[in-house]
């Protein structure tokens, strides 16, 4: 199986590279209103069923992926 | 509008972040196949249509989001 894990800042967060990302756009000319980040993971794992998957996802998440106290995550199946 | 802009790396281009997420995950008995990263900017710009924004796009992804050297983007609509 392969799942993309979206790891995004919470809502309230400050995002350092989308404000300097949006700066620097803005500096060279375009018209962006707001950018912001995130980033994936894109894991491929067996798993009996995709419920097993998303528990050893979220497992992985909370243990290496994600900082739970400024991060959230979401996972989108590829196959 | 609103583009998630995905900048991943070209075919056999090496991921390090990848591979040392899947020995980190490995090391914590995950028994993870593969591992690859991508980077996720989320714009929120006007335009006057999605031809227009995705011109706009393309060129900020050549001048500052992505290196064509090792680097490809794709474009999703979030709105």
């Amino acid at each position: 199986m392969i799942a993309d894990v979206y790891i995004e800042l919470k809502e309230g967060v400050v995002d350092p590279e989308g404000e300097a990302t949006k700066k620097a756009l803005r500096l060279l000319g375009f018209n962006v209103r707001n950018v912001s980040t995130r980033k994936v993971f894109r894991i491929e794992l067996d798993a009996k069923s995709r419920e097993e998957a998303e528990k050893k996802i979220a497992e992985m998440c909370e243990r290496l992926l994600a900082n739970p106290v400024i991060q959230r995550y979401s996972i989108r199946w590829v196959d």
